[in-house]
């Protein structure tokens, strides 16, 4: 039955696409510019301490969905202060923000609902359209004049404009305002998924929404993830009241699904207070950003200027992107080694976090090494 | 724009299907038999100080995709020392049970392929089922024939047959030593979700694949959650070494979601050495089942012969299932209240998990609250 396996393996191998897992120790001592550890608090004594002590405190699960019995304390407290920190009313937390993007896409986009989705969102925002029972209408990247277009020429009653924030790959911002003054002419709302934004962006880290003063707009909902800049596991969904409590009751990835472990709710509270007590990581994080960029432009290498913590540096192909990143990796430098599916246009590209707690000699130490292996 | 959602809220209250989180407290003094902990074993020491010394150790996140730096030695680890447990060649460790599913039908049912769906299986694989590329025919619940028929009408090249192992409302077993006898008939493959299954069937708890003496068989896949039975949170699949593979390459809720936290990988794998080192508990969660089962029968109440750690009551309409659980949990009882869309059949029930280490007292209380809360 399963001998295609290997012809499709085989296939993969041929075209440079075949993933490998390469498991980590504890101590690595490689420079780790591939995670999505933005503001590099996933290591912090405080955030460890708060997942350890969630951990002793509830159990080492939730032990059912949150419907059910997996709503802890903890559960509650996490949603009220993330709502409050990036500016809406209400937030739910999910086991993941892949899940989190499935119910908001398919609760909140039925038949009767147009979904206008920018050609580059993320694989879960993709997914999310596809298992949602509206119709879907792909916007050109990053262009509200393509979104208006595709609101203006809809049948359904209602409709959605869903963006990723920050692409994942460059690091570029989406327009949100103008996609919320598109979705607004046509009576349409907005969702945005915050995960490369949260921490990073808007005052002291509260999220693309905020930075772009459309946080708790009351067309306005957003996910987010608890994984990236809050050094965790898990994603959320924030917005109106209503909105949240209509997930409750109908977004079947809430309803069937075991809720967030205690320890992965302790270890973003405890990254979410930090950010709140040192906001400056927020502004380091982008600053790091912008001078891995430029310094990058500096000596002839494809980069983009980002808007997010992110930094991508264009290879030749897969094959190519693979040798470089090894080749970094043997001088001591971990980089993301993008290739298709994970790209949204064919490019194979490395991809550089741009950690705030990176110091200037570690800075200088990676774009030395990108460039020499190059 | 979300005014509907209103709409849509008023409607739930009425049919009496609005879902309310409530949020529990670490020092709950109910007794638990609402959750999906079978073994009784996500707040056993040996779990949760194996959850905290994982956070300590590899920080509360696992920093992005399994494929980038997700994957810790923890990971490899809890992947080897699983597929050895049940019995398969190999494993790949996910956020959720959720969206191991979603990964496996993804993966292997592309638009060649049938897909025969028992006609009561999770949500998570109804789901799969619809994002799969794949065709989608629904057989009759735990009915070979039915799947058989299914098959032979089938045009695609290719076919799987999917069924929870455990069906998690009424604790009942799929027949699948005939299913897969169906499967190879027609040349197809047996995918069965073993969620309810690992820790309670099998010997020693090794899962519904081992008690059927299918696992480990080439064309079986099986699929699991970690936050059942090993106390924690995620998914596992388990199958032929070069299915795995191909899901690592392939599968897009593996490549495309952070890893599992370190902390829930440390709790699985302090779970599943427990549950080797002590074999018996598996057995006392069936022997629970059971004894809950006849007793509740004995007062005339409308319950179901449990093949797995769940026992379930009939209730008359969803308002009366509401009522029946707040009154249990009135009395010092917790119980799972299951209304549409959570049950397959649109009838409402109680939910009794039989969590292996009730004592005789426990049990006893537990039946006299359900009987006279009637």
């Amino acid at each position: 039955m399963f001998d295609w396996v290997d012809a499709a393996a085989a296939d993969r191998e041929a075209a440079g696409l075949t993933r490998r897992l390469r498991s980590r120790t504890a101590e690595d001592d490689v420079l780790d510019l591939a995670s999505n550890d933005y503001l590099g608090l996933t290591r912090h004594p405080a955030v460890t301490g708060a997942a350890a002590e969630a951990a002793q405190r509830w159990g080492g699960g939730s032990t059912g969905s949150r419907l059910v019995t997996g709503t802890t304390g903890a559960h509650t407290e996490l949603e009220r202060e993330l709502a409050e920190f990036c500016g809406y009313e209400a937030a739910l937390v999910f086991s993941s923000g892949y899940t989190a993007n499935l119910a908001v896409l398919t609760a909140l986009a039925g038949p009767d609902t147009l979904i206008v989705s920018d050609a580059h969102n993320h694989a879960s925002l993709i997914d999310g359209c596809r298992l949602a029972k509206g119709q879907v209408a792909r916007a050109a990247h990053c262009d509200p004049r393509s979104v208006r277009a595709a609101l203006a020429d809809r049948t359904q009653p209602r409709a959605l404009v869903v963006t990723d924030s920050v692409f994942s790959v460059d690091g570029n911002a989406a327009p949100l305002a103008q996609h919320l003054a598109a979705a607004r002419e046509f009576g349409a709302a907005l969702v945005l998924d915050d995960a490369h934004g949260l921490g990073v962006l808007g005052p002291g880290g509260a999220g693309a929404g905020a930075a772009a003063g459309i946080a708790g707009q009351p067309d306005v909902v957003a996910t987010a993830t608890l994984s990236k800049s809050l050094g965790s596991q898990g994603g959320a969904v924030l917005g109106p009241e209503r909105v949240i409590r209509h997930l409750i009751s109908a977004a079947r990835t809430f309803i069937f699904d075991t809720g967030l472990n205690p320890a992965a709710v302790g270890a973003a509270l405890g990254a979410l207070r930090l950010l709140r007590a040192e906001p400056g990581r927020a502004a380091d994080a982008l600053r790091v950003a912008r001078e891995l960029s430029t310094r990058l432009a500096e000596f002839g290498l494809d980069t983009t200027a980002p808007d997010g913590a992110v930094v991508s540096v264009r290879a030749d192909d897969p094959e190519h992107a693979v040798r470089w990143a090894a080749a970094c990796r043997d001088e001591g430098l971990a980089v993301g080694c993008f290739r298709p599916p994970s790209v949204p246009d064919g490019v194979p590209r490395l991809r550089l976090t741009a950690r705030a707690d990176l110091t200037d000699d570690q800075i200088a130490f990676a774009v030395g090494v990108v460039v020499k292996t190059r």
